[in-house]
């Protein structure tokens, strides 16, 4: 009357590429409760036994910095809001929607002044992006994160409702002369960004919902840039105008930061697009397998370039490589891949690379390395590799 | 130096179908705060700005009954987990998930039993997916909904992982004689129904995770049945049970409930699969447009039989219908359909219909009751019609 552990039994039965375990009792299901639960009520939690949470650092300035996502206990592509990473400048501002507005000026024929009232009556779009902080990895050459969360928890990805910046833009009518457009944000530093207007033509929206929600206010409530498959910092929260220049305006935060500094000592400055990356989420780093036998190895891709076209996994450091089966996998969006494993006991190394579909292929470390040299930090995206130990302990270290 | 109310001007210059609205202003932006906000936080929460919640009834017995998603208050096509609409026939059992498992047996070669970290092992998918009540819109007849949480708010949409049935019943090794598995939930009414095997080793999944995180205490956490398309009723929550058999159990969840009254007395059983649906959630009832201009009509449209391959939009009572733009649009998942509409002021009926790839269009009330008759109570999926008065305010009623 015992359940016995998971078996290798039935892989081939169930067809090609299909692992599955099984497990054999004569025992009954638990038993159920013979209380009613809890009422119906106006808003639902995680249930109590669920404990994943933002990593938030030990810091005395707490309101400047990043808070991870808890990759490693998330499913299929969407973040939940309440956990989706954070990186603030001056702390998150508690804005009335009623007070908040968009001010669109510069070298435009016609200034427009929008709330978020306003916003909603423009044609929107609803669309699944990733958003990724470009610091996201930046110390995986130095000090390799030990959890998926440490070394990739600065990326999270919502479905997210707005309107397309070109309809604005139409509306304001653009000077001949305008090529960039800079992107104020409502936050104490008042963060800024200058974006070029091809991209603000292109895919960029204001957006106002989340996940279905009006936005989280950690994420710019009550209306955010949203620039698809563009580093995170120009995507600008809580945005308070967009002014319309001729030329970019060197702010702190394109010039001081969010540069990358290339072997040659210059650094390479609106380096905005996101390269592909991936991480195997499960198992990684801090997980432990209950013992050898058959186990799902899934992850999540991404690019900034469009879709994700292939996501290979090794097993065995980089000498051979299995594709993964796809899921979501919507244009700058995670994609969440997959593939059965049947895990042996021996220590092994596992290992994800992806392809998009403009067909560049995420590099390895040494191969990143060998183009960036040591002194870059933003938009690192080099394999990632776990190490499974013969107690089935999972860490960044072999 | 003040806002101008929107316009209608540029419509015809945003292109075919575009519509939209200006605001003229050389008035700054609001003025950003000059203290720092928020600090990071381990999880986040709505902007205590939005209200947005599920509508519980008044009740005595407040853990039997439903509460209902506010559709006009949300965007895109997930539904937030926390306002996921609620059907609890015992309430919200609290479950430790270490203690929880899945039992498999019956007409089966092996017994098996799984818990929740056993069912993550086997191969999973991530797939969006609407989970709506049989009895959504039940009073629609007779009792139109004052708004859409009112009418349709027994719907909802989520991004669901889990591991396909059939390859639990593959690892079981079905008898010859299977022909249904009896599905029981770990409430405290054990709530059970009889679903057929075809469903089963088709698309249906056991899932334990919702919008990226584990599946909401309200939905059935640790795990629940997903039949896609089919009445929410038979998607059994806190599954613990799955018992194969030959023949259906008549549990009274299948024959007291859930069932169809037709025309000639006898009752239809079984009328697992929903029909198309749809409406239009802004503007909607209990809104109010603040005066003739520019909107956008928007709305969500599903189907149980796969994905929705139209919405048409009319303002003239159902005599004309004009295409509306269609957004996201999974199979057995909601669709969210936009349709930009200038306002001229007068009084409209607003009304949205829906065709899904099997050519099948959702029926008006008129349709619907030739064919149902007037003792029909579960699967209405009518046709919803919302009026615009002369001062902008939307009601169920002329």
């Amino acid at each position: 009357m015992k359940k016995k552990t998971p078996s290798r039994r039935n892989i081939l039965s169930l067809g090609a590429g299909l692992a599955a375990l099984s497990a054999c009792s004569t025992k009954p299901a638990a038993t159920a409760p013979s209380m009613v639960g809890k009422p119906l009520s106006p808003s639902g939690a995680p249930s109590p036994f669920e404990k994943a949470a933002r990593l938030v650092p030990e810091s005395k300035t707490p309101a400047t910095g990043g808070s991870r996502a808890p990759l490693q206990d998330l499913y299929g592509t969407i973040t939940p809001s309440s956990l989706h990473f954070e990186r603030h400048h001056s702390g998150v501002p508690e804005i009335d929607p009623t007070k908040h507005e968009l001010l669109l000026h510069g070298l435009v024929e016609q200034p427009l002044l929008y709330n978020v009232d306003d916003l909603k009556r423009f044609p929107s779009a609803a669309r699944v992006h990733f958003v990724e902080c470009s610091g996201n990895g930046a110390s995986e050459y130095t000090a390799p994160g030990g959890t998926a969360q440490l070394s990739h928890g600065l990326a999270s990805c919502s479905e997210w409702t707005g309107v397309p910046v070109r309809l604005l833009l139409h509306e304001a009518k653009l000077k001949p002369e305008a090529k960039w457009a800079i992107a104020e944000g409502a936050d104490a530093c008042k963060l800024t960004r200058s974006i070029p207007l091809e991209k603000l033509m292109d895919d960029a929206r204001i957006v106002y919902a989340q996940n279905g929600e009006p936005i989280r206010p950690e994420q710019g409530y009550p209306m955010r840039l949203l620039l698809p498959g563009w580093e995170g910092n120009s995507n600008i929260k809580w945005l308070r105008r967009l002014f319309v220049a001729a030329e970019p305006s060197m702010t702190t935060h394109e010039t001081a930061f969010y540069t990358d500094l290339q072997p040659d000592g210059k650094a390479r400055q609106f380096s905005f697009e996101l390269e592909a990356k991936s991480v195997i989420t499960r198992p990684s780093g801090g997980q432990k397998l209950p013992g050898a036998g058959n186990y799902e190895i899934t992850g999540l891709a991404w690019s900034g370039r469009g879709k994700i076209s292939r996501v290979e996994v090794s097993i065995d450091n980089g000498k051979t490589w299995k594709d993964a089966e796809l899921q979501g996998g919507a244009t700058k969006a995670f994609t969440r891949f997959r593939l059965p494993w049947a895990w042996d006991g021996s220590p092994v190394s596992l290992q994800s690379r992806c392809t998009d579909d403009t067909g560049y292929l995420q590099p390895s470390a040494d191969e990143l390395l060998a183009v960036r040299g040591r002194n870059f930090r933003y938009h690192n995206n080099q394999v990632k590799t776990w190490f499974v130990k013969g107690d089935g302990s999972v860490s960044n270290e072999a």
